[in-house]
């Protein structure tokens, strides 16, 4: 991973964050918005996986449904933000659409995706700090913008 | 082609807006465009929808057929933009891509969306007036650079 | 609906480009590029195309698959980028998600295709320069922040 700020202002900062193949999408951008104390940001990309596992979110079993997509595809999008968790961390939420070799897609809420040859992911920081909290009534945690700071 | 430069430097605002089960997506957007008196801007969001309404238009009948996602869903995407319509009053523009629980997806044009647990929407607003205009020919208002002001 | 003024930014510039019926949206956004001398940008887009091809790529052969959509189709989701390439002029790259009349959707890395009735993109350049270096090993071109420069 790489990345470079290559935008300042006032109050923006736009982030450029390339991965590598062998790098595991979600973890790796957990680290940067950890490294880089992001308290609130938004993100989008493009790229491709070799593999991926999303997830498809179960109302009544509050958790996540695993979907393995074993096989060489396009990140057709990912979309997503970053606030900070109730343990004080940044907490990242990106959905992706992928691509197979047919043209067919698949997608879901990233849980991991490994990278090749490339992914390139535009994150938007702002200057503020939004909290995604734990619902215990659905078993995940939630953007709560009354708890968010500027 | 046209294109038009519609804001630079300390001018766009980047507004969050959450939406909480139940809501339909696409009436709550509108109404926060309304009320925010918003007349140009872009959007991204993801979350997740109890049903959805996409349409896919049909050049031939000038008019969008409709198709029902009548199931939890990721809203795998959304990305869309705001102008001022005929009424003037905000617009808004929508596509999305919906995955469903075995990892499939669909999607369409936003007519309506009921959110479940949440939508986590970006919209970044920019000082202009971009104008979508009633096309006779085709049935719809699509955006009209000629008609934009800063 | 809660909703939150959250940044003010600066120094990027947003420009919004709409492309008319018969368009082929890659070549006139890389035109837009050339025209405009944008050496960093990310973009999105939404709209229709009345047929499109698009990529997946193989990397035992190190080249695009072709896909062809052959079909009038939404654009529901376009994600982008400029970068500078290895001849010195803007390089786009764009993945895409395409929905057909029956809500199914297709996609892959953008080749080519042909607007109908409006594509609208908003693209925002930032004061930088994006490099996109052709991999000999991998038979494309990567961005390299390495070699980018404010």
């Amino acid at each position: 991973m790489k990345s470079r700020h290559i935008a300042a202002d006032a109050e923006a900062q736009v982030h450029v964050i390339i991965l590598d193949s062998g790098e595991e999408a979600f973890a790796a951008l957990t680290r940067f918005a950890n490294e880089s104390g992001i308290s609130a940001a938004s993100l989008t990309a493009i790229g491709a996986f070799e593999r991926a596992t999303v997830g498809w979110f179960d109302i009544a079993s509050k958790s996540y449904r695993k979907i393995e997509v074993d096989e060489q595809c396009e990140v057709l999008s990912a979309i997503g933000d970053v606030a900070v968790g109730d343990d004080g961390k940044p907490s990242l939420h990106v959905h992706i659409v992928l691509g197979l070799a047919d043209g067919s897609t698949r997608g879901g809420h990233l849980l991991s995706g490994t990278v090749r040859p490339t992914l390139e992911v535009v994150l938007t920081e702002v200057p503020a700090t939004l909290r995604r909290r734990k619902r215990g009534d659905l078993g995940i945690a939630l953007i709560d913008l009354a708890a968010t700071r500027d």
